[in-house]
């Protein structure tokens, strides 16, 4: 049986702007696909079609598993290094985006862009990059992690999430076995000043499918107060609860999925430059702020996902991150998956 | 119905060194791969072989487009940087170029190099390069642009002109179409100091196929004497004409095709050094000439064509280069089409 | 007929980790691929499956020859570069290996690494990193070259001087050819420094079949001692003899094949760093190490070896190296036949 949607053609550069049937026929493509990995007729649908990548940040995981994805299926993605493009800035000759995208839409089926807050001076640039040239290509705009958004995250989280509260990877449940279940998002301390993209992707994403999200993060370390307000829309559609708390322990408590995750202040940016040494010498000091075996017995027997590389030893102890309910690898592989159904629905030759 | 031409093995460094009937055969089967890109027999031509690609200069297009074409053959283009090669220079250790021709023979079903005005010493030296290769190796060698010439843009030139002043893309002319009509090569101011591979090509090739050719450019902007000399003997063959203009609005008249792009000045190197802000400074200070809708009013309703990138606002304005009449994106989709055909004519499995 | 080992998963780090059996094996699928080469059943063997390729290291050769080899078998290999991988260090924060090699064990049906002796602190480094990466990687790590082995050199070598000792290479002889016959493997002057691992791993392989080895090096180059022991152990199993030589000279005589390489001194390493400068200014000035036709007289007709890329003129002379007993691109040749049959015998759909 072969899924009909209408996503042929269509961008993702947010999970919220794709209808919520079309999410969930992404994720039942990926579980298929994740069943019959290398089967017809998945295997040959990008045949002779070519994947345009852009990594205005250096990424491993991203990297290789849409490289992976667009091979799985019998098509190529090129790696691109943006710094050899000379795109047109306010400094510099060189091309605008609205010639760049209408040749690439002439070489490629799709294009994905990767760029984090490091590369870009301030906050929301990013996802204006990826607007500007879905507003010319004529072939999907995929977001591989950006400043605001990183939709393939989000449906690897949601996927495995409800594989692990549902009866398992053998016979996984329906997406429907998040409703209800409560997600805690915690800040955790670490060197590395990340991106908030994954983070306000699963709680978008995981409010979206009627969890109950909790955040919890120190003083300063507020979100983008559009995705918050997002995430409370979403809550109140689905009648589920959405708080906020500072304390690095209470929202544990009735948790299913426990994410810790470090991620920048607001005030990364000033006058256009990303302070990393300051957000990271900040962030260090602020050690109460881990997940560990004691903060997780309060919860709800909770599976600990992280979209991983993991900071262990800071954003969560070994002991949580390698245990029995650590379910950061299964996660991490449906990023494959997710990201294989996403091509087929929007570039596939169906 | 398959062609037959025995260009199999054979180097593309400057299309003014394959017979005039393999440039048209070349254009032909480009014109099949356009209407039917993913179909047999060529999708499989090349399966499991692969196409080296030496980029000294980095470069979006020529990259995307050569491991697009590998792909849609069935074959693989590795995209490879010099910089790990350690190839024996004056100054340095390293392996000779016999030695890494030969090798490369033994793995590759062909190597395109890239090699422009900024990573050598003097003009001319790029072109040597790609001869020294061509002397050892066993597989085609394609010029990807060098200092000299720029074969794949010329051949997409052609084929891009063609379809625009014949009867159309669905139908589109015969290379014959060309015969006679006026094509403009003129210099435009810019911040970008470029090669004259792609210009260089454009007049030898168009002479080739019978184009009247004006040039016009400031003076001290004079291209190579030897290729101006092989320009006039296509002219003197095909009995069309050949002018060189200073003017920056002469050569506009009556013309059919006109190409708008900046390009260095033969003082460009001094003591082996390429002094690019030189260039760049001189070059901005002459803004009379950029191609702009005045000018175009004078033509025989001319199209406009540049191998893009394009310096937007110097080179052209956006009135013109985003007009009716500018064929920009259809030569920059047909590099795809021509490079298929060289691959399969040089490198298929016929 | 398909060939039946055990090696399905199997790491390679050492060929001497290895069965005799299974390194005929390898060989002998070697010699059916290069006789075949783009052939069923193994040109789709790897079909939609993704080989990693992490070069510490940049690399030209290795890179061509893995990646072809990935293409040829109607896979796919990534080019990454370690730089964006973000791993945890003694100074920096990051990934721990373990949790990246499960992540890619989701992803790859293999993993090859190469890290020489500049991109570590000290001898043997890169060696654990490899064995790390094995510990946790549910696919097999393949060594492209690390400080200590070139495992894929080595099984290119026995496989190039079975066919030049042999019956040539229409008609190629197995690796018995290489009983009794005398390896010389003398260090050359030269301007790079160069690691122990082809060298090392050509005297380990060319003992385990029998060879009589003899090494020549100037006072203050020895080779890692555990490896001499090895060559020993191994000259004692096949009762063939083992001699180290201080003469730039002596070890011709007699010699069937002669192997010369440039090599690094055992004092490379000083307080953590890697002392190139040192290294080539001290190796430069020893002339006499060099392998010319005077000295090729004296050796039993033998053939000249050499790993590529040759530093011609100190290592050896270009007379020899080009000469009519130099077996070079064949080796080079073989690097892509046998890094195939590793590929097909540990990671293929058999």
């Amino acid at each position: 049986m072969m899924l009909t949607t209408d996503l042929y053609g269509h961008d993702l550069i947010s999970t919220q702007e794709w209808d919520i049937g079309n999410l969930d026929a992404a994720i039942e493509l990926a579980r298929r696909l994740k069943r019959n990995r290398y089967g017809q007729p998945y295997s040959t649908i990008l045949s002779g079609k070519t994947f345009f990548m852009f990594f205005y940040n250096p990424s491993v995981r991203t990297r290789q598993s849409f490289e992976c994805a667009a091979t799985e299926l019998g098509g190529h993605a090129q790696f691109l290094e943006p710094r050899s493009m000379r795109l047109k800035t306010a400094k510099t000759a060189g091309e605008i985006i609205e010639d760049a995208a209408k040749v690439m839409s002439r070489y490629a089926c799709g294009i994905g862009i990767r760029i984090l807050e490091d590369r870009i001076s301030s906050y929301g640039e990013g996802d204006d990059l990826l607007r500007e040239f879905a507003r010319w290509a004529t072939v999907p705009i995929v977001s591989m992690a950006h400043d605001k958004y990183h939709p393939c995250q989000g449906l690897a989280d949601i996927m495995g999430w409800a594989e692990w509260l549902g009866d398992g990877v053998q016979k996984p449940a329906r997406l429907e076995v998040l409703k209800g279940k409560k997600l805690l998002m915690t800040w955790g301390h670490g060197a590395l000043a990340r991106s908030w993209c994954s983070v306000q992707e699963a709680i978008i994403i995981g409010s979206r499918f009627g969890m109950d999200i909790a955040i919890a993060h120190p003083e300063g370390y507020d979100l983008d107060p559009e995705v918050l307000k997002t995430v409370q829309q979403n809550c109140d559609k689905q009648e589920s609860s959405f708080e906020i708390t500072h304390s690095p322990e209470k929202g544990y408590e009735g948790s299913n999925v426990v994410y810790s995750r470090n991620w920048m202040s607001p005030n990364a940016y000033q006058d256009g430059e990303f302070l990393k040494q300051a957000e990271i010498d900040r962030a260090l000091k602020l050690k109460d702020w881990v997940c560990d075996s004691v903060k997780m017995s309060k919860t709800a027997n909770a599976i600990f996902t992280h979209p991983m590389p993991i900071d262990r030893g800071r954003e969560v102890t070994d002991e949580v991150a390698s245990g029995l309910r650590s379910c950061i690898y299964d996660v991490a592989e449906n990023r494959l998956h997710v990201q294989k159904a996403i091509m087929v629905l929007t570039m596939g030759n169906l």
